[in-house]
This record gives C-alpha cells, sequence and structure tokens, in this order.
C-alpha cells in the first residue's frame, strides 16, 4: 500500500427544489455581498429566481451572459473586466461545463479577481463543479491546468433544474461522467480512495440513468445521477486521465468528433480492455452495477439506455484507426493494468469504429 | 435525497518505512523551513530518524516531548511558548493521538502560532489526524471544538511505526476506530458520501485487524488497519457523534472507564440495536465484512480479536445503569434510526454491562 491523496476543500449540498436558497446561504456563509451571477440566455429562465433571491436578502448581482463552448481567452477578458467593473467579491456560475468553466477563468491565477470564491449551481452531469482544473482556448489551441483556486467553494445541487434536459442529452451527458469514474480507476495517480469514490459514483449513475432516460423529469432520477456524476468527477479529478480519456481526446482532436458519442462509443472496450488486469477495478465496478463482471454490468447499461455504439456512425473515417494509433499509444499512462500494443490497440479501435460490442 | 457534505483539504501520504522521508517532503512541498517537532520520550526512537533526516535536508528542526492525554492547558501553553522561542514556520506530530492534540493546541485558534501548517505521524489508530477536532483539558474540563486550522495540512502513515505498538492495544484502538465507522452511519449530519467513506473504512478494519492480532508486527495488517482508521476517522468527523459515542462519552465520564474498552464493549449493542431500522447501513456494514448480516460481521471479528465484552469488568457498578439512564437518552441525537424509550435503552445498558452480546 503505497499512495498519496489529496483531498480538496469543498462544500457540496444536494437539495431539488432549492437552488436560489441554497446559493443566498453559500453566498452569506463566505461573508460575500457582492455577487457576479453566471448563465448563458439559454439559462436565464432558471437563473432568474436565483436573482431574484439573492436581490431579496440584500445582496446586490450583476448578470453576465456571455457564455461560450470551451472558453475562448476573449470571452473569458470580457467576463472579468466585467466582474471587476461590478466590484465582485463572489462569482456565481449556473449552468453546465461552458458556464463552469467561465466562472473559473474569472477566479483563476493571473485574473485580477484570482481568489474570489466561486458558487456553482450545475446544470449537466459533466463533473467540472468538482474539479480543480481549468481550460481556456486561444484560436484552435485549448489549454488545462491544475489550480485549487478554481476548485468552486460550494455546489449547489439542485435536481429540479434538470428536468427540461432532454433525454438524448441526459444519457451522453451520464456516460461521460460514468467515464470519469471508469478511467479513474487506473488513471496514472489512481489510489484505493479514487476507488471508493468512483464505485460509488459508477453506482448512483448506474441507479439514475436508466430513470432519466425513461422519464426526463424524474427528480429521483436526476438526484441519482447528479450525486454519480459528482463523485465520478471528484475520483476522476485526482486519479488522472487513464487509457479512455487519452483515446477519446487524441480521436476527437483528430476528426472532430462529437464528445459526448465518442466517450460512449469507446467506453465499453477500454473496460473489457482492461477489466482483466485489474481485478480490483473488475471488483468494484461489477459490484456498483449489481452484475457478475463489470463488463456485463456496462453492457446491459448501455442497453437500457440505446447508447451510441460505432465510431464511423460519427464522421471518423477507417483510415482514421492507423493514423490515431501511434498518438494514442504515446498517450496512455504507462502503469494501465493491460500492456498496450499496435495489435490490440489496433483491435479494440477497429471494433469501437465497427460498433463491435465485448 | 437533501445533504450537506463539506471536504476539506488534506494530503495523506502511506509508504510504509518511510515516514522521515515523507515529512521532509511535506515539509518542503509547504516552503518551510523551520520545524518544531513533537513527540514523547516513548516515542523518541522512532522520531529521532524524522529529526535526523530533516536536518541531513537543511531544515532546522526544535524538538518539544511533554505530551499529556487530553492535553492540560498548562502543556499546550509551553507547547505554544516554545514553538514561539523557536521560531517555528511548521509544526510536526509523531505519535498518538494526545501528540496529535498536541500540535492541534499549537496551530489552533488563540494560539500565537495560529493557521501554521501541522504534518502529523499517526503511531496508534486515533484518528485525530484525520479531524478538524481539538481539544484541551482544564482542570477537569476537557473542551472541544471545530477548527479547520487544526487539520493537519499531511498526514505520513509509515505502518514501520506502529510494528511494536502490543496486540491488546492494537485491538483496542482499532476497535475504538471501528466505532468511528458504526456511528458515522447515522451520526446527525451522516450523509451518502459519509457512509461510503464508512462502509471502506470498516472494510479495512476488518481485513487488517484479524493480522495484527495474529502478528503484531504484520506490515500488510498495519497498512490495512490504518487505511480503515484513516477513513472511519473522515467519516465520523464528518458525521458527527451518534448514539455509540453519546452512550460512551456519558458512561466514560460518569464510572471513569477505560476508554478503548468501554467502546469495544459497547459498539455490538448499539450496532444490533439500531440496525434493523437503518437499512443502508445494514447493507453498508454487512458488505464491508463480507458478512450477512451487520451484527454477524462484527460478532465473528470480535470473536477473532478476543475482543472485551462486559462493562462490569471495567469498574462500573450495576446501579450505574439506571444513573446513566437519563443522561444518555438526552444526548442521543433525534435523528437516532431506532426511537430510544427507558426499556430499550435500559436492556441495551444492562446487556452491555453483564457481557450478554447480541
Amino acid at each position: 500500500m503505497k499512495f498519496t491523496h489529496e483531498s480538496l476543500h469543498q462544500r457540496v449540498v444536494f437539495a431539488s427544489g432549492e437552488a436560489a436558497a441554497g446559493v443566498v446561504a453559500a453566498v452569506q456563509a463566505l461573508g460575500r455581498t457582492k455577487v457576479f451571477l453566471i448563465a448563458s440566455d439559454r439559462e436565464k429562465e432558471l437563473a432568474d429566481p436565483v436573482q431574484a433571491t439573492l436581490e431579496a436578502a440584500g445582496l446586490s448581482v450583476t448578470t453576465h451572459d456571455e457564455v461560450v463552448m470551451h472558453v475562448p481567452v476573449e470571452v473569458a477578458g470580457r467576463a472579468r473586466d466585467a466582474a471587476v467593473a461590478a466590484g465582485a467579491d463572489v462569482v456565481v456560475s449556473l449552468g453546465g461545463g461552458s458556464t463552469t468553466g467561465l466562472g473559473k477563468a474569472v477566479v483563476m491565477d493571473g485574473s485580477p479577481l484570482a481568489g474570489l470564491p466561486l458558487i456553482t449551481v450545475p446544470t449537466t452531469y459533466a463533473g467540472s463543479e468538482a474539479t480543480n482544473v481549468w481550460g481556456l482556448t486561444a484560436g484552435e489551441t485549448k489549454t488545462t491546468g491544475v489550480d485549487n483556486r478554481v476548485l468552486p467553494a460550494s455546489i449547489v445541487y439542485d435536481a429540479s433544474l434538470l428536468t427540461s434536459l432532454p433525454g438524448d442529452m441526459t444519457v451522453a451527458s451520464g456516460l461521460n461522467a460514468l467515464a470519469h469514474s471508469v478511467d479513474a480507476m487506473w488513471g496514472p495517480r489512481a489510489d484505493p480512495i479514487d476507488q471508493v469514490l468512483a464505485q460509488e459514483g459508477t453506482r448512483g449513475l448506474a441507479a439514475g440513468l436508466p430513470l432519466v432516460a425513461a422519464d426526463s423529469a424524474s427528480i429521483d432520477g436526476i438526484e441519482q445521477t447528479l450525486y454519480g456524476a459528482y463523485l465520478s468527477a471528484v475520483a476522476f479529478a485526482s486519479a488522472g486521465s487513464g487509457m479512455h480519456h487519452k483515446i477519446c481526446h487524441v480521436l476527437g482532436g483528430m476528426f472532430n468528433l462529437p464528445h459526448a458519442q465518442t466517450h460512449a462509443v469507446v467506453l465499453p472496450h477500454v473496460l473489457a480492455f482492461n477489466a482483466p488486469n485489474a481485478p480490483e477495478a473488475e471488483r468494484r465496478i461489477a459490484a456498483a452495477f449489481g452484475s457478475a463482471t463489470a463488463t456485463e454490468g456496462l453492457r446491459a447499461l448501455r442497453e437500457r439506455l440505446d447508447a451510441p455504439r460505432a465510431l464511423k456512425d460519427y464522421g471518423m473515417p477507417e483510415d482514421g484507426i492507423a493514423k490515431a494509433l501511434g498518438p494514442i499509444k504515446a498517450a496512455i499512462p504507462a502503469n494501465n493494468p493491460t500492456p498496450i500494443t499496435d495489435e490490440n490497440l489496433t483491435a479494440l479501435l477497429q471494433a469501437a469504429w465497427h460498433g463491435d460490442l465485448p
């Protein structure tokens, strides 16, 4: 037993229907009074009651709605300027991964408001709210980094904000979250505590996703899925990117594939590839699914969710397999449970391309 | 699903045989140079190599060996004065709960060195190193409180430091740790994340304690037990004292009973009392023990460890049951799974007094 585990300071609240009260309590607990509230136009309807409740509590609120995927540096710059002009002493972001990401950009190292506390109210299963990772995009280049100041001080999970998320987006976002917990089992810094959290994250997602797929307004299903996505993100941030995320990163960048679908297609192949040589992961994932084996559990869940199954359906050319092989091989961490060869990696990519399930 | 969970910032290292290197790395990671090293006379042999390695790394070390159980305020005052005189910028404590407690007293609110980082190297299974709780004793009165500044920035767990801990002390200290995880299942602030950590803590203790009881120098056994004790303490600090700790606190104070033995005797009675009305705890504890029921799992573990079984063996008078009833009833949290009556609480105390196992 030899490992180092770092837990991070964060307050997380689960309270369905109580986002507004939760944000007010979180702001007041931090002793702050001037809120910079980030929410895109699309999220305005969900953010308005939060704003109203903050103002009714005597707090000043400045809103900001320019949210763009991957957080372009220009967009981050304008958000920082607006927050400075508002004299903000706390940032609240309400939305999906891009909104959380913009909140992080306002409080990260290098921003004039570096170190301001960030409170997040997630409206998807992205998981960014549970990590100390930021990302900024300049032109075509996305840069990511780690900075404990971007870890939100508080998360307020309110399932009622996700009842209008369409079923297919829930499935895609939820399987993306599941990839966090599966890959956390063998990421480069994976430790037993990460594995415990990842197991519980998997259990929550496996319990919640079928409920939400059947009824996108199921509060119970959304709560379980949010809970699972949160723990999966905590585990993943601690363990670091493993084989699965390296494959998806290379394929996504090379062939401009859709993010969530790529994860959904690749995940069962990586699980079947690693599980035979990762007995602890196999045992924990199977237990989380309540199935005989990890691979069987994921297969059954994917069938219930009608998950995406072939990379060829999302625009990847067949000769891309050979092209991607080298960069993927170079990126997979050395501690991956199953040793990588050109042959077994090619076979995996071929199966994922054709949609031959393991 | 409605709860608030706060995770705390802490770095924890498991590295058997590497305490000295681990402490040096932890001090250097914090950018500190002047170490105030607390270790009692009894722990001197274990602390000397740490001191030597710190000095060899160019760090200044001032040692302090006055450690007293329950941290009397006079003892804390002298430690603070010595640390100020040394110009310390980091505190390292190496020892059991009392040593960790003194380290906390030096860095807590109200001390001239409040906010200095604390690094702990535990030599028992007390678990104090994983909590933000401090305790000070003035005369007969012990005061405890919560202050995030007393949470050690780093813990270095080195199993080789515990190989000389006698077997009976291991069993007592380990069952005390187990009481943390069991009570965390239904403490006043218990949430699903606490329960997951408590389940894994129970699993570690159940795996490690029989190995250490059979061979007190078993590194594998000590590692598993330390790991279980750590997670149990994290869960307990988050969930707060439940029925078990309230009973032991009242009995211990009223009849001056030995701490660890009281916990060991009372625990199976509280588990059997609450488990029928705490299905999630029942499921998780049984899974951790790998047994059909939680109560059976604890019974089997206690048999392997030859655990203490009757309060009458430790100096409690039989008429103490009636005397303790009221104070215990008043102290048990309102959210306890099984409602408390004079009758069922009396029956529990009688069984614990006689040693009639559930």
